[in-house]
């Protein structure tokens, strides 16, 4: 990736029969984009026999296959002309109203069709406000640890993260207070405040408040991301950020992935109007619009079916995983390693004895058929390897004891001095 | 998008109370994207009782609806825990195998599945391809005109456009050779050598001979975009780049937006598979993957019915419509003006009598509920005033006679001195 060849100039003297593939330049966004290590490991992960704690898969059992089906082709059969055509960037306009109308009735969000822009998962979403928002060595605010495929859609606009100190209500207030005041050119907060992946925390209210209030005095965007929100198993549900934004600054991501199916790739980006149009721009160039057929799809699932009644269901299978995991945790490891305690979501996050290495100990566990994901990847500025993220979604609970037990085998085996205090 | 504001260190001066939106610090790379004027102008095209030459649209009674939406159905129903599943970034592996075999059978292009990456429509390939190879500043060759989408794609990215200047033939070889030797640092040659958009015009077989032999000794990728190759009415099938690449240097483009339908946004990238890593880390932070149950809709579709009759019968619809525009064009406009004879594609390009805006045509046209688009938005430097490209794929003939004799009177209309020669 270095210059271009200097016999382009005198070219002739380059024969032109070689089949050398060529070198090429990159932009010098790759130099911060690498296939990560832990990627390839998790490839592994793959194998049937994996019992695989690493993925966010939602479980497919869950999906309303059939019914999706039946909607797919109807809407192919009545509306073809249109829905199998090209179609506007900001979205299929009644899936556009429907996600509108459904975020004011499920979490109290102002917001109308002319706020809503369909996006291909949320990780568009993600990459849009990258692009939108983010120069190269520019500030950006995150929890710490964050969503690892965020931390890499940001990075291909070569930004320099400001990981802020996080507990388990949330950023804590003076810190942030302290990088806003020190920091000048801070283009964006990116937060997860339910059921955060990786951690599974929540944020408080009085955090929420507290991190509104001060990010209400700058003109610094928050991107709210929002993919677990609707999945909470117990406790009282928290107001998004949105609810609470005076300045039109909060930004939304949300999901059908999760709440429905990944594969449509549906997300949503809620934006007053004026920002909108800038991503609208954006969109243009990247993709020209997400496919019409799945929106349409969508919109008339909407429409025909319960989706909260789907929800509650996919809530109780989840949250039976999740007690399955904390059991089978405080059975097999007991006081040795401390967990988060989520009141939703697909994640829980380990924390092992210090000096333990996460990464050491996956290895020792594919050997015995069971994966997660070493905590350090969701940190960016690497570290805390001490830690892990756990997910419950996809593993039927008897799977969940068995998955644990191996893991706390190899604990024992990386680490026979430590005590596992069972 | 000036500074920061200063207020933030003292931020307790400031009201909390604001409703006013707070503006935003955008990222460097929004000053060169604007809503085109012309973009907005087309949106009056939407309207059913214009006749619209402008946008680049397949005719929708053309897709095979029923067909997709059966199988639609049944993948869901018989596939749905695999495709309504998150999947691979680099697309769904039957479809990768299909249109790697597609692309051997029908274009002599020696690729294998690991060879082919999924992408929503051609246009993320556009992207992703800015992506991958573009800085700020660094210089990108282009056809003069060139497609309008891609300009804005690569905008993102801020280089330089260098418009290699273009004839009936292609790129001049000349005029290339003396700007590869003066241009140290150029990133990617954006081509689309059959039945270009906008011009419809395509590459001779010694224009393609000519190119690759220059550009085939540097390091410059070159981005062939062949949307519409498949749509030739006559002449004689000019081979792919890929087919002349003995260095790996060709990154192809491909959709099945024009022989198939739009709406399901699938389209490919080829390239070979270390450059395909390098595109499968850029679309995971973009979007992770392509939705599944499309891909998986056109692998099925690719398997049980006959493309290529379909692609046939396109063909034919179109070569009716592009004869019936030829014509329209001779009866009504005579020699004032000269239009390209394109051997297949969607589109024609017509220059009209110098000194003649075509943007001040379209605005009488539209008054007259015709619309096409102005020539000059093709141009990444603008100029090119009295240019104007024309859309035949989506109106039936009798349209197109009216449309054309529409836009005879507007001329007429704009330029009463100008003789039409008739």
């Amino acid at each position: 990736m270095s210059q271009i060849l200097d016999q382009r100039v005198s070219a002739t003297h380059v024969s032109e029969e070689t089949t050398e593939p060529v070198s090429m330049k990159f932009a010098a966004r790759m130099r911060n984009l690498h296939t990560s290590e832990i990627r390839e490991l998790l490839k592994l992960t793959e194998q049937p026999d994996i019992i695989s704690f690493a993925g966010g898969l939602p479980d497919p059992s869950l999906f309303p296959a059939a019914q999706l089906g039946d909607i797919l082709r109807e809407v192919a059969r009545e509306e073809g002309a249109a829905t199998l055509q090209y179609g506007k960037t900001a979205g299929y306009e009644p899936l556009r109203e429907a996600i509108a109308a459904r975020l004011a009735r499920t979490a109290g969000i102002s917001v109308d069709a002319t706020h809503v822009m369909v996006t291909n998962g949320s990780q568009q979403g993600l990459d849009l406000a990258g692009m939108l928002f983010l120069d190269p060595n520019a500030p950006i605010l995150c929890e710490s640890p964050t969503y690892l495929a965020a931390i890499n859609a940001f990075r291909a606009y070569e930004p320099r993260f400001i990981a802020v100190p996080t507990d388990d209500e949330g950023m804590l207030p003076d810190a942030l207070e302290a990088i806003v005041a020190q920091e000048p050119d801070i283009r964006m907060a990116y937060v997860i405040p339910d059921f955060q992946n990786p951690t599974g925390i929540t944020w408080s209210l009085s955090r929420r408040e507290q991190f509104m209030r001060i990010l209400s005095r700058t003109r610094i965007p928050v991107v709210e991301d929002n993919p677990y929100g609707e999945l909470r198993f117990e406790g009282v549900p928290q107001p998004s950020l949105m609810t609470m934004d005076t300045k039109g600054q909060v930004i939304g991501l949300g999901t059908f992935s999760k709440i429905l199916c990944p594969g449509l790739r549906i997300g949503w980006l809620t934006a007053r109007p004026d920002l909108l149009a800038q991503f609208d721009l954006l969109k243009q160039g990247t993709d020209l619009h997400t496919a019409q057929i799945t929106q349409a799809c969508v919109a008339r699932y909407l429409e025909r079916h319960d989706i909260d009644a789907h929800i509650r269901h996919v809530r109780e299978v989840y949250r039976g995983r999740r007690d399955a995991m904390l059991d089978a945790i405080r059975n097999h490891l007991g006081s040795s390693v401390s967990v988060t305690h989520p009141e939703g979501g697909l994640f829980l996050w380990m924390r092992l004895p210090e000096g333990m290495d996460a990464r050491k100990l996956l290895a020792v566990c594919l050997v015995k058929k069971v994966a997660f994901v070493p905590g350090e990847s969701f940190h960016p500025q690497g570290g805390h390897r001490n830690t892990m993220r756990l997910n419950f979604s996809n593993m039927p609970t008897e799977r969940i004891h068995e998955g644990i037990r191996r893991i706390a085998e190899a604990i024992g085996d990386v680490s026979p001095a430590a005590s596992l205090g069972i």
